[in-house]
């Protein structure tokens, strides 16, 4: 389906230098043919105009956000992106003109992710922007982690840091004039384009029991290893590794806890939790001192349910714009 | 990403009993994991409110159609879909209730086409509601047609009747007067749900060159064919497939001619479009018959370029409610 020639025109232009696999058929046919797909990892995530992302961030971070919401999932498997399919839905009130910088956005992180479009579909709305993408990945061990193979007795692990995202989308909306000008962009940053832990698949698909990324705040999404595995996340708040800016942040609240309980329910983290079992500690590190990625043990798995983040409450999905 | 535990409940309740293969983790996870994919054809088609369904059009007819606009991409490829990824763009003033309605639909497409869902997502939306699904596919060709593959001797055929969904759009926006009411509700349910020939999938797999599915109209089409091909398609437009309420609508019409260009450039057929051998007729005729499903040879394949459908003109999408 499309909307006609002028579509396919577009599309051509901008998106078909961007498939450059035979198995996409030049985004010139009805379907893209993978001879042979193998062991693969599929996620799907849309990000809207409004809700993910606001109407004026620039267009060639939204399709970096879209591409780089799917490719955490996809790391957080313990698998690297090989593929993905992009759904756009765009406006008939945004110019057409802003498809090349869009174009470029996803040029970039093809680049930076060592993936490659293989189809799609492009629509006008009388919406707002609607980016929907389907990523596949290759698995780099033999299956990748659930949620819910968290073991009692593991410790439990973030790479990254915590509540950046939250903390930039603050700064668009209401603004933080504690925060200099350099911390205020690195979170705007970090709120527009997230930083899938690539280097680290690795290690997640050698030693991580249960895994998943943080799109919806560390404690919700321990929440969800909590229940999918029959266990209870023991959570150290203190241990939490936060930024700068956002240490900055934290330290100009007059309420120290209530700003944690902000950051530790934040959302577009984009970060991996996991759990993996106390003898790999050293390997873990040192997997992630190789990578250049920061790793930090935030707790221990322990029978029970739920989570106990140390008396900070989950508040569910404050971050979101739109809900 | 999700919009939290909300839409975590809703999805568990409603579309966890549609992803009934161990590859969908019970869509509890942030993938879905298929250990051995095979060779793979895939789609990505998104329907949007106000574009491609009218707002008020039953919420069970909007999955299925947005299932079958992907299925119908499938099977021109000679290929039958296997697995499904869904994402919704559920807006905020449409009641959750209908949710059920939606899985319902959703459901008895994958009874009748054998399609399992495999993951997805859901957001709110400011905007109108929007279904993105991604489809699978298993070929059952070594190789599925393209667009490409059309060769100068060949005939062209069409499956189904031609501009139904193109008048069922009609009679929901203007009304079609002249027709009575079980005709009009024929071409309304052509425009809702349409059919994919899945039981025609291997004749196409076995002897189709160039195929694809007709989403905007048979000229324009046709015209993909022929650019991508680099050949001539010449179509009878007197031979086309009209269904009984069609051919009543176009008996009513002053100038029988503008009517008939009204129909082949309506789009929202859905049928499967291809060239084949001339040695193939015989073949072709049989496995229709066979499969219960109309065919129709409506011209061949000449050198040179474009479309010559007797002098009717592509007018291009003229069927898009939004564009």
């Amino acid at each position: 389906m499309s909307d006609g020639r002028d579509e396919f025109a577009l599309i051509a232009r901008h998106f078909a230098p961007l498939a450059r696999t035979p198995a996409a058929r030049g985004l010139l046919d009805d379907a893209a043919f993978l001879e042979n797909a193998g062991p693969l990892v599929v996620t799907a995530d849309a990000i809207v105009e409004g809700v993910h992302f606001l109407p004026d961030d620039p267009i060639d971070t939204v399709a970096q956000k879209a591409l780089r919401v799917n490719i955490s999932d996809v790391v957080a498997k313990g698998a690297t992106p090989s593929h993905y399919l992009l759904t756009l839905q765009w406006p008939a009130t945004r110019p057409a003109s802003e498809i090349g910088q869009f174009a470029a956005g996803l040029a970039r992180d093809q680049a930076t992710f060592g993936c490659t479009l293989l189809g799609g579909d492009t629509t006008a709305t009388p919406g707002p922007l609607g980016v929907a993408v389907t990523m596949f990945g290759k698995p780099l061990g033999a299956v990748p982690p659930s949620r819910r193979d968290a073991k009692v007795g593991d410790d439990v692990w973030v790479t990254g840091s915590i509540g950046d995202g939250r903390l930039g989308l603050l700064a668009l909306t209401e603004g933080l004039p504690m925060l200099n000008a350099i911390a205020v962009a690195q979170l705007v940053e970090r709120y527009r384009v997230p930083t899938p832990r690539l280097a680290f698949a690795p290690a997640i698909a050698a030693f991580a029991h249960a895994s998943m990324d943080i799109s919806d705040g560390l404690i919700d999404d321990a929440w969800k290893i909590a229940v999918a595995s029959g266990v209870r996340l023991m959570l150290d708040p203190d241990a939490t590794p936060l930024s700068a800016p956002a240490l900055a942040w934290l330290a100009a609240q007059g309420d120290r806890r209530l700003g944690l309980t902000a950051l530790l329910n934040g959302g577009d983290d984009y970060e991996v939790l996991f759990t993996a079992a106390p003898s790999a500690r050293g390997r873990l590190l040192e997997a992630a001192d190789d990578a250049g990625v920061p790793l930090r043990q935030i707790g221990a798995v322990a029978a029970g349910q739920g989570v106990d983040a140390g008396g900070i409450p989950a508040s569910g999905h404050v971050h979101r714009l739109g809900s």
